[in-house]
């Protein structure tokens, strides 16, 4: 039996800030969090007894012994659905699993041995592993912080590209009749925004990703809520004198104060609450996916990194800084889906993901936050075959689409760097959604999971 | 134009507080609060036009001029879907609107004609009548605040009768298993708190009201949450000190702090940020529905409405008192569906409310809460008509079923005081639910909510 002192010294370590580890998952709808998430916690669940994860030296080295789900510390955040999304993985046929909606939280408390062992430490050592996953479209949110009501009424329609524009045409011609200083109609203004977020819906259904304000889409129990409620006035003239000294229950002023209220009571509260708190992010991207949609959306999707990579910049005089002093210490930025292309485009994927992430992973850099970017897949759903046409041998992938049928492609190639126009008029990539590997209680097949868990806590399990 | 310091003058009075009214509407599951409320909006819509509130003197005198939605100032507050709840009552054929699902707000200006006109109330004057709505279930939960997890583990078990009691076997038996020292397993507690959930949705389908705790019934964004996972451990022994002294990872703790959250941060919240803010409170009962179901349920009705009363007793030593302070001023308590029975019935059913209510309403009047309690129909779905048989006219009810059959009925006699068994036994009384009439623009049929709004409303109109 451990003496009592040497027990007590052992427990303030646990405490320690080292002992515990809030690790973050994001990523827009439909990068693949709930996939990645899944399988991160089944590798390591399954890590004392079947090592696929080489890249991660605490599981190489013999030194990770496994991992168990112990209660977690948020008691008013919905739990990871962990189970469920195992037991769509493994009915017959399996299927992906539901995504999540808002925020949920899973803590694993991870045993290994240390890989030099100090007295204090005993046997072996403990890790809590606070994994949360929430929508990356709430970091979409961050600018408004910065903006106003007029500011961003005035922007967000320069932003949109002829194809959005397209979907907001129904709402534009409902909102183009109201006059900003008429006394506002509720169940007009209800109205007019609930077009709005229809067409923020359809633009998310037709593939866009840079959708703003992020709640619209996803309101849970603020729905029918009037801070939900809100939208830009076309045409508003930059005269913030005027616009001020409408009456209250004036058309620009409710509108102003919801977007006020939104900011203060929505955007605000999650930064403070959760964001602030986490130790180190992942950021998922579904790169080959926008790649497939074409140019708007991929310069879509590229505004909305730009966007959401905001969160995430440190530097002494971002908004971020200024207002919450978040802590993030390290952060990796994952395409994902990586199995659905040849092993030898996995290199161009992370070059691509760089690419467009250029601009952002400068400000991260020049702000010293350690980043890594690279291509993975959570949940391998293809094989890697070879097939020899007029005696040219080259890779293809074997797999079964959401249809179920059985089959043998090449995806084409990835380009390395920002397409350009001879790329989409060539249409050189076509993209197929694979149906999930079938698996027995082994863990799940991955493509660099590995990596990523190094990358994100390597060095807590030295 | 009215003079600078008479319009400045006038704006004080408006935002005093006589200018504004927060009237609260609640009561149990399928009491009818959506109904009352849809009514209540639309009378007070039509009230300039069409006198059907001949029991409010305000409009009785033509001084009532009518009522606007304006905005409301609880941006986060979901609004009362007063436009969806109007075209479920005037599709063809009409059906009822849907439940809301928690707290809900609709703001409503209403202009009238003092009964004496002073100089600084000008032609007409206006009140700001905010109207909530929310489950009568949440305020079964105020117990919980002066209880801890120990004695509510005890009490919960004794309190069920013989049919509740076997809708919770299933959970009861997984339960049972559980030893309150060992470790807590995170999913095994989930499971176990799933069946605890799913015996209270068994129990309200059958008729049941005295559920607790009341957020499992409607999760909204915690489903999943570990707040909303915990149950009681059957068998506790009343042995404080042992189980207090358990590991902070045992069940027993587990559960007891998942209580405690559930009590710090869902009960009080409401009673706090709310329930303390409300001027006045109509409690709807579905008087009629549970005589219908048998002893079991009346049984259990009665006891959730003692339960549910706890929250208007602000006798001093309550202990809503002393925790929040509240202010309601007047309090109306009504029996629903009063159509459902014929006219010369309407009095005993109050009766029979008052009995249901005794022990409360000795204690609200003790505490000096001015209350009335009235039976009333929000919506009126049936018409009287007279029958002879035998040569004995009695009275009938004409309606139309749910399921669009037409019928003409005598439903029986209700009690005037708590049925015995004899009434039990004669199984006296048979209800039928009736579809929504029709209407085409005009105000809705009721019957008495005109005495509710002269109760709840007619003093400020004056």
């Amino acid at each position: 039996m451990r003496q009592p002192l040497a027990r007590e010294l052992h427990d303030l370590l646990e405490r320690g800030r080292d002992r515990q580890l809030r690790l973050a998952v994001t990523g827009l709808s439909r990068s693949g969090k709930t996939a990645f998430l899944t399988s991160l916690v089944n590798q390591l669940r399954h890590a004392g007894l079947e090592a696929r994860l080489d890249l991660l030296p605490a599981a190489r080295e013999g030194r990770l012994l496994g991992a168990r789900r112990v209660s977690q510390p948020d008691l008013s955040v919905p739990r990871f659905p962990y189970d469920g999304a195992m037991a769509a993985l493994t009915t017959d046929p399996p299927h992906w699993p539901e995504p999540t909606r808002g925020i949920s939280e899973l803590r694993l408390s991870i045993r290994y041995r240390p890989a030099q062992r100090g007295w204090w430490h005993g046997d072996s050592a403990q890790l809590a592993l606070d994994l949360f996953d929430y929508p990356g479209e709430w970091l979409l949110d961050l600018p408004l912080l910065a903006t106003d009501y007029l500011a961003w009424s005035r922007a967000v329609m320069d932003s949109a590209g002829p194809e959005r524009q397209a979907l907001m045409a129904e709402w534009q011609a409902a909102a183009a009749k109201l006059d900003p200083a008429a006394e506002a109609n509720e169940a007009e203004l209800a109205e007019i925004a609930e077009h709005y977020a229809k067409a923020l819906r359809a633009a998310r259904e037709a593939g866009f990703a840079d959708l703003q304000p992020g709640r619209f889409l996803l309101p849970g129990d603020l729905e029918g809520a009037p801070v939900l409620q809100f939208f830009p006035l076309p045409g508003l003239a930059d005269d913030r004198e005027r616009l001020d000294a409408l009456p209250p229950d004036s058309v620009y002023a409710t509108l102003a104060a919801r977007f006020r209220h939104y900011q203060q009571r929505i955007v605000k509260p999650f930064y403070r609450d959760h964001f602030r708190r986490f130790d180190r992010q992942i950021v998922l991207v579904d790169v080959l996916g926008a790649l497939n949609a074409g140019p708007e959306r991929f310069e879509d999707l590229a505004q909305a990194l730009a966007t959401l990579m905001q969160s995430f910049d440190y530097g002494k005089r971002s908004l971020l800084s200024r207002l919450f002093a978040p802590r993030i210490d390290r952060l990796a930025i994952a395409a994902t889906k990586a199995d659905h292309v040849t092993p030898e485009q996995h290199p161009r994927l992370t070059a691509l993901l760089e690419a467009l992430l250029a601009e952002p992973l400068k400000d991260l850099r020049y702000a010293d936050v350690p980043v890594k970017a690279l291509s993975l897949a959570s949940i391998r759903a293809t094989e890697v075959r070879e097939v020899t046409q007029a005696g040219v041998r080259s890779p293809a992938l074997r797999g079964t689409t959401l249809d179920g049928e059985r089959v043998l492609m090449f995806p084409g190639e990835v380009p390395n760097r920002l397409p350009d126009e001879a790329f989409w008029a060539r249409q050189g990539f076509a993209f197929t959604a694979f149906r999930p590997p079938q698996t027995s209680g082994a863990a799940l097949p991955h493509i660099r999971l590995d990596a990523a868990l190094d990358w994100l806590l390597g060095d807590k399990l030295q």
